[in-house]
């Protein structure tokens, strides 16, 4: 399946297709100099045969987690860059999840100003959600992605073959991005999650969830409003990964941050959703710390905050509600 | 005089007005947070002057010159940023030359991926030259503009009287770019330079200098070909810059830059106008030390290097040549 993304003269394509990988020579224009860049997390393999099939590759290989998705990694990667003599004409591969995807596109971003990008995600939750849209960036002062730019790559090569060697959890964890878009933007994927049969078919749920997020962004490429749509769940799912210190994978979070923001019609059906996937529906922590963190959200201001609900499957709204408000709910919903 | 530069959803004005520094609360949206950027050689009072104008102003100033344009100034902007809680709401203002507007707009372009960015150039180069365009940047390992990205600026503000302050040497240096585009692109602005008459109608040398910029610049967004027609006399100035140990400014370096790459008729009339000027005609330093660091360049390539020449004024060819047929003529034309 391909996925075209329409930005005009910054278009790409989504290749969606079982042993992608070993085909990047043929799909990507790799007769060049290549910077492959990947971390520990990922199996060494993936990298390694992309490399083999570039004209001159160079490999760099970080540390995984998003502890390293720092300032300094990304001038390694620009030093790499210069250390090789890279042009214009050259590119760099992303071969691996989020972090490395944020922090090598930005990489490719500044880079003379912009080179080529080529993203091949490797978990679900990045095939999903950051392998398209074109953000990039790094960590800051303990901000996430506080610098960074938008920079669309030329191609992404999603490969669900690629998900064998991925943890279970890790796994349902980016199930839970797309039942988020599919909440938001798609009633039938949402009921191909309720029919039980969305895992037994995850090139269909990549592609329809992609598809959902490629018509925000082409609508609204730089986030300037309808784009925020993309944010439905996060606003408590980040404040929830802060507090839980990261014990929480991204998508778990994800799952309890959409159950305040739904009706209880919607509820019902997304905890039976989540419940089947595995996927938490309670919160034992503290939610007092969770309310904290929120009050420090860019969204909230004067009391109130912005948030993205879900009043029907397959719809949403933006909100401004009192942050007060918002307390109870989380208090009586996460409980 | 304003000059519109379009370029769709990112298209902006260029205000070219005596006295509009003072009267930048008016002509900018400064209700708001506002980082205002400058370094030690610009007057202390220009910055002065836009952050009092501001509704919440903080000032950064860094020591004067290139070798400051470094990845760690660029990151002590963002820390300003994120230390006064900078929202995509506020913005970055620049008041100073181009490595000023270079620098701060490129922290602009990356902090939060990119908030509003005002230029108040303050040089005749950096209002002839970088303030329209989107090209900022920091350089790296060595390397000029190696870091760096395309960010428009919302709006620049060109106050031909900010120049009284400035050095004669560096007012004739700015004129420099200004012929420069006239010799590719603006027939009647370079017969202007040759009536005497240019440096007292210094507006109308900006605004049609600026002008022919903004076409490139609107045909070719980011330098995929045309916008190469911008480097005329850089091959050759940015090498003799290289080797003078920027003891030569960067529009003498053009100005001796453009020689070899025109026509004969037309180097009898460019002549004539950089010596009026009292812009350098002749080099005395080491040719082969320029041959030397033009062969690093990146338009050479396999023995030839790719120029833009000037067969009539007015005109301009992108022409690759041998690169020993360079080495030929600069020996001549320089001497």
């Amino acid at each position: 399946m391909i996925l075209s993304v329409d930005l005009g003269a910054r278009s790409y394509d989504v290749v969606i297709q079982r042993g992608c990988l070993s085909r990047a020579g043929e799909l990507l224009n790799l007769n060049r100099k290549v910077l492959v860049v990947t971390d520990s997390g990922v199996p060494a393999q993936y990298a390694k045969t992309v490399a083999a099939q570039a004209k001159e590759a160079y490999t760099v290989t970080f540390p995984q987690g998003e502890a390293g998705k720092t300032v300094d990694t990304w001038m390694s990667l620009l030093d790499a860059l210069v250390e090789h003599n890279f042009t214009r004409s050259d590119c760099v591969v992303a071969v691996g999840g989020g972090v490395v995807g944020d922090m090598s596109g930005f990489a490719a971003a500044a880079y003379l100003r912009g080179i080529d990008f080529y993203n091949i995600p490797t978990t679900l939750l990045s095939q999903i959600d950051s392998s398209v849209g074109g953000k990039v960036g790094v960590d800051y002062k303990g901000y996430k992605n506080l610098v960074g730019a938008f920079h669309q790559p030329k191609k992404v090569l999603v490969d669900p073959d690629v998900l064998h060697t991925l943890d279970l959890r890790q796994v349902r964890s980016g199930a839970a991005e797309a039942v988020k878009v599919a909440l938001t933007g798609d009633k039938e994927l949402f009921e191909l999650f309720e029919s039980g049969k969305a895992m037994a078919q995850i090139e269909t749920v990549i592609y329809r969830a992609l598809a959902v997020k490629a018509e925000v962004v082409r609508q609204d490429e730089t986030e300037g409003g309808l784009r925020r749509v993309l944010n439905f769940g996060h606003t408590v799912g980040h404040a929830i990964e802060t507090v839980s210190n990261f014990s929480l994978l991204h998508g778990e979070c994800v799952a309890l941050g959409m159950l305040p923001m739904v009706s209880d019609e919607v509820r019902v059906r997304l905890l039976s959703v989540l419940r089947a996937l595995e996927l938490p529906t309670q919160y034992k922590g503290d939610t007092e710390a969770i309310l904290e963190a929120m009050s420090h959200d860019k969204k909230c201001a004067g009391g109130e905050i912005t948030v993205v609900t879900c009043p029907q499957v397959g719809s949403f709204e933006f909100r401004k509600i009192p942050f007060q408000q918002l307390a109870n709910e989380l208090r009586e919903v996460l409980k």
